[in-house]
């Protein structure tokens, strides 16, 4: 059963496991203590300390070991603005951090501090001079990752780096994703990372300061980890994340090629065998192992579920599969699809045998998606790859048949509706949209070329589904305004005109405008 | 090799290691995914959680998971000092709490609020009408241990939580030492535990927050754990953490009444074993299986260290034996001994004739001490057990001419010095006291009966050894002041005047006042 979603979480590498059994005799105590078996803990501990300060590349006594990945960042955060609160207050960040990083930006604003969100391009990737520009007098703490968490884009540390060294101003790197493929060059001044990426167990993330960095540990104080992290430490926990990031980085040359020749080969062969699919992030700097690509007319939880059942595991950054209704605030920052969106993140060990079957049933897995949502018919979605006038409107003509069984699309002054929430199952994810119908009508006669799809109430992707479904009633450069307040609609209305070569042309609250081409 | 240091973590339960090892095969995935992986975590942290909340008496949405006990207290008291900020900026805490309640205070105080303190009696007890007169109309929260971790005494929960129920205030009772023995009843609003104290892995702590209490989790916010726990949670280690729990639970009465009868042992047998040792602690209302006592003349780390070299893991509040140079607020707050301490907390399963050798080894560990120490003679320590002061000059006679080697302490206008730090192999432990030796010398004829012994620079227990040493070369009746800058000294000469039946008449800053008797 192939799970390809790594990048959440790796299973126990082998390495992992076996130091982690080897240490559960010896590494239960309170290295604190003088005893016998508090200084065999605090050997395990100084251990495993040199082994991860090795793999990162810092000293031992810059690193400090802390329960997660996230509490490491929170704390290298705080712990940062505070000391260097006499500078400035101010934080910056890239728009596509994780949201650990994000969440901490908020608490910094709602003490009183400011927040530079530095934008991406398209593809996610933080441009270094303006990441450069961002750099204020009084700026306390500058962070970027090494590489995206959804898209897997590489951002460019090193010269992000140096241009935070020439402005003074300490650079933490969250490196979570690309720690285990090796350690982060540059001249970084705070990293963070989390084992259960790198195949270690969960419950250990490393948080480094390099020495020179001004770092004031946040309350309530405590002894432990140079007072940077509380707690008793989970120390067979972290000789089997050290080991295993040993581990990892000994094998990532090798299985960083295989994989990034797995990836390539669906990055190639996604838009050919899914109509209306896009993928996304950088096609060269990225993480080898991961790609992410949305579908159009298609919600990312059922076909999260679809590929489950056919025994694929992958996540997804569509809003639909979050409790928070708001799609992916990293499919946002790069303006892109979120709709249908799937991220394939593959473990080591992944076979291409595995990738071939994956790339067999996806576009099984959307079809099926799609129909259950009345999705347009296929010969719609074969506009992609065709979009020349004459096929576009052959097509259009069956997508405005299937839209107008319950009326005339072409008779602009009637009212024609369309069915807004038909898939099958679709549970809690979509309350808003059940009792729900989008419909398209023209204003009146005076505003000929005025048309409208209310798709109010229905969620991600109902609303560009109304849309495609009567775009083809629609007169060529006539403005069609769709009503939707759907979150997801904001991102995925400007990208599907974009990828089917309508005009956007705005947003005024609900009220989404495009011209027809 | 007998490990008695379990209040400071005990070895893995069977059933944890069990549940740990069933666990890492299923347990490693993201519980928020919705993936075949995701969802076999949600279950077992689902499971864990059930299992947690029954074992402890709440529900299982009152309870979350946290990374340690320290961090579950960090969260419990910011959280409800936030939501109830409206009420007041009030938190009272009990002079005994484990230092990570008192570092909250600390890191609360220092944001603005107020703390009170609730004294304890020299048992280390609190008295719960003191604890409900301390409640006052801007009291935020009020913080109690169930049981405390140094001495082993009991506090009276269950008047207090109904003393703050009427008051209306929200109870948090850190349960660290008790929960390994059973649930905590009363009236209590929240909870915290850690798991390595009841057998379970390090890294695991659990903050249960009943329905009804107002709480706001720290920022930055996290949607795991119900916002009150950021991060990946460690999912094998939460399983083995709450079935062992459990089985801890089952097993608890029978271990219990064992434990209690080897620890009665311990308390009965060591004052009359080992000469001026004081067995601290209420002897009553205690945990089964934690006794703790003092020895005069001797310091907590040589102690250790000596029992360890037999064979015997021990803990020690003295002050030689933290980084701090302080010795343990405990033991401070209840006004008792802390020169010499020793911890000893029995694990589950200890044998009878584990205690019995340790009682064979340790009047000869403490006698080694005290020797390389230069401690008053065996006669001297006598005195303990024979107070009529025939015997106490004879005694007196011999310490006198040991400390009068280099000189004559009865003739009072000439300068007597004796050996400082005598003590083979100190270490770091005792730095300023390695060039330095006390004086007792006679400030004039003028001032007749008032003496001074000169301990300045040294460490604990020296300034104690010294006053010891001269004090039967001083008149009865007769002033004797004792300068030591070392803080263990303000609890430890009070406690050896009490101990010795000398009248302490108070200090003014390094100078310590006390008349012969």
């Amino acid at each position: 059963m192939p799970y390809f979603d790594a990048a959440s979480a790796t299973p126990l590498h082998p390495v992992a496991r076996e130091a982690l059994l080897a240490s559960l005799d010896e590494g239960w105590a309170d290295p604190a203590r003088l005893h016998r078996e508090g200084r065999r803990a605090r050997m395990l501990l100084d251990a495993a300390r040199e082994t991860a300060a090795e793999a990162v590349g810092c000293r031992p006594d810059e690193l400090t070991f802390t329960p997660s990945g996230t509490r490491a960042l929170h704390t290298g955060i705080a712990g940062t603005l505070d000391a260097r609160r006499r500078t400035g207050r101010r934080l910056v960040v890239s728009s596509v951090e994780h949201s650990a990083v994000l969440h901490a930006a908020d608490a910094h604003r709602a003490a009183g501090g400011q927040v530079t969100e530095v934008a991406v391009t398209r593809t996610g990737r933080v441009n270094d001079t303006a990441y450069a520009r961002a750099l204020a007098d009084d700026t306390a703490l500058a962070c970027l990752q090494s590489a995206n968490h959804e898209v897997g884009t590489r951002q460019p540390v090193t010269a992000v780096a140096e241009a935070c060294r020439a402005a003074g101003v300490p650079l933490l790197v969250d490196a979570a994703q690309s720690l285990p493929w090796g350690p982060v060059s540059g001249a970084w001044g705070l990293l963070t990372g989390s084992a259960h990426k790198w195949g270690g167990p969960a419950g250990v993330g490393l948080l480094v300061v390099r020495k020179g960095v001004r770092f004031a540990p946040p309350a309530p104080r405590d002894e432990r980890e140079a007072g940077r992290s509380p707690g008793f430490a989970d120390i067979p926990g972290v000789v089997a994340a050290a080991a295993s990031l040993r581990a990892a980085h000994a094998e990532a040359e090798a299985e960083a090629a295989r994989l990034r020749a797995l990836v390539d080969t669906i990055r190639e062969r996604v838009p050919a065998l899914v109509p209306d699919a896009e993928v996304v992030g950088d096609p060269e700097r990225r993480l080898p192992h991961l790609v992410t690509f949305s579908c159009l007319y298609a919600d990312g939880e059922s076909l999260l579920h679809g590929l489950d059942r056919v025994g694929f595991s992958v996540s997804s950054g569509s809003s639909c599969t979050s409790s928070s209704l708001t799609p992916s605030h990293v499919l946002r920052a790069m303006g892109v699809l979120s709709e249908g969106n799937v991220r394939v993140s593959l473990p080591p060990g992944t076979s291409a045998a595995e990738v071939e079957r994956f790339l067999t049933v996806l576009p099984g897995a959307v079809r099926s998606v799609r129909e259950q949502l009345g999705a347009p018919a296929d010969g719609a979605s074969d506009r992609v790859h065709d979009r020349d006038p004459g096929a576009s409107e052959t097509a259009g003509a069956g997508a405005a048949g299937r839209a107008g069984v319950d009326g005339a699309v072409d008779a602009p002054a009637e009212r024609v509706e369309t069915p807004g929430e038909t898939r099958e199952g679709s549970g809690p994810a979509h309350p808003r949209g059940t009792d729900e119908a989008s419909q398209v009508s023209q204003a009146s006669p005076a505003t000929q070329g005025t048309y409208t799809v209310d798709a109010l109430g229905t969620l991600c992707p109902v609303p560009v589904i109304e849309l495609a479904k009567v775009i083809d009633s629609v007169p060529v450069g006539a403005v069609v305004t769709v009503l939707a307040d759907d979150e997801a609609a904001r991102l995925d209305i400007p990208a599907w005109c974009s990828m089917r070569g309508h005009d956007y042309l705005g947003a005024d609250g609900s009220a989404y405008r495009l011209r027809r081409r």
